[in-house]
């Protein structure tokens, strides 16, 4: 692996873990074993780490947000689409758990950050569309609007309000991809609520 | 006000605009024109003055997630319900935006804002019931579990969510409380529903 592929991984890691406020440069290059000036060379500033990483999660997220080809889909099509979004979302957490601090010292990445969800947003309300045009879901345009701004917010706070959470609870990619997905849960036809049912004895510890 | 007070007033304010992590406590001292001194004679660290402030957020909280008092309840009663919690958490909303740091950082503080978060849910839980008994709301008790949790994580992210959003949008309380009381829709009577209809009029630019 290149040397600066290698600080990418170890710089990712350690953001996941502890958040991106609270290592330092230097933690990176310690980590590493490498000298402080040679991880200078490859990147000057946390911040440029930081852009790299979102640059990597903006390129994996686009086949993810281009969702399932077929123009008709079903409930597990779209649950498929959750899970893939949701482990991608896992792997660069620190960007979602830790969006204030990013947003603030980094501005510049700000516009890049809504502009993903925005895209999020977009995808969520086509596949919505598509789900309807399969006649697993009854909604009406206005409907769908309102539900893909709240799967898209839950998907995009799940990492933080897990950890409000009672600590007994699974919190993983499933069980996130379950909780945004019963949001459809009123407006799903009768054999879709079904595959409802098999997530959520599948996925919720009651 | 007493000095004490006066220093929790601006260390609020403070933390509210830039983030608990990013306030030490010396620029509290300054900003009072105090000395730092007589700040830590007050207040020795940092982690005093959250939990404090904390603490004063679980006292104001109490009233509020006691509920309306009316055993029958109207989506009116919901809202402005709702709209109060959103006060509440607006007030101290340094601790929902930097709950990753709060919770790293005062691990004793962690179950205390899980409490809190636990104790919305049952309360959000109650009104839906009590919603559902006054003829509003058609859901049945698994219904109205996964709806309150959907609320209340909603409720606990949406300052953060804002931030994620077009920066056109208005994300003060009403849009707030608003969005939170979208989640019961599906579920409402049609005159309930028309009162949604108003408030998507009032709050959500189109």
């Amino acid at each position: 692996m290149k040397t600066r592929d290698r600080i990418l991984e170890t710089a990712l890691r350690l953001f996941n873990e502890d958040g991106a406020a609270k290592v330092p440069i230097n933690r990176i290059a310690t980590e590493l074993e490498m000298s402080p000036g040679n991880l200078h060379y490859h990147f000057p500033q946390k911040g440029q780490l930081v852009d790299r990483l979102l640059r990597r999660l903006e390129d994996e997220a686009e086949p993810v947000l281009a969702g399932p080809g077929a123009a008709l889909i079903a409930v597990d099509d779209f649950w498929l689409f959750l899970h893939l979004v949701f482990e991608k979302m896992f792997m660069y957490r620190f960007l979602y758990r830790d969006v204030d601090y990013v947003m603030t010292e980094y501005p510049a990445l700000a516009p890049r950050l809504r502009l993903l969800t925005s895209r999020g947003i977009t995808t969520v309300d086509r596949l919505c569309h598509q789900l309807a045009a399969g006649g697993a879901l009854r909604a009406n345009d206005a409907d769908i609007s309102v539900l893909a701004l709240q799967m898209m917010m839950a998907a995009t706070c799940w990492f933080t309000f897990a950890r409000m959470l009672p600590e007994t609870q699974d919190t993983g990619p499933g069980r996130a991809a379950y909780q945004v997905l019963s949001l459809l849960s009123p407006y799903l036809a009768d054999d879709a609520r079904q595959y409802m049912d098999y997530l959520r004895r599948k996925y919720v510890s009651s």
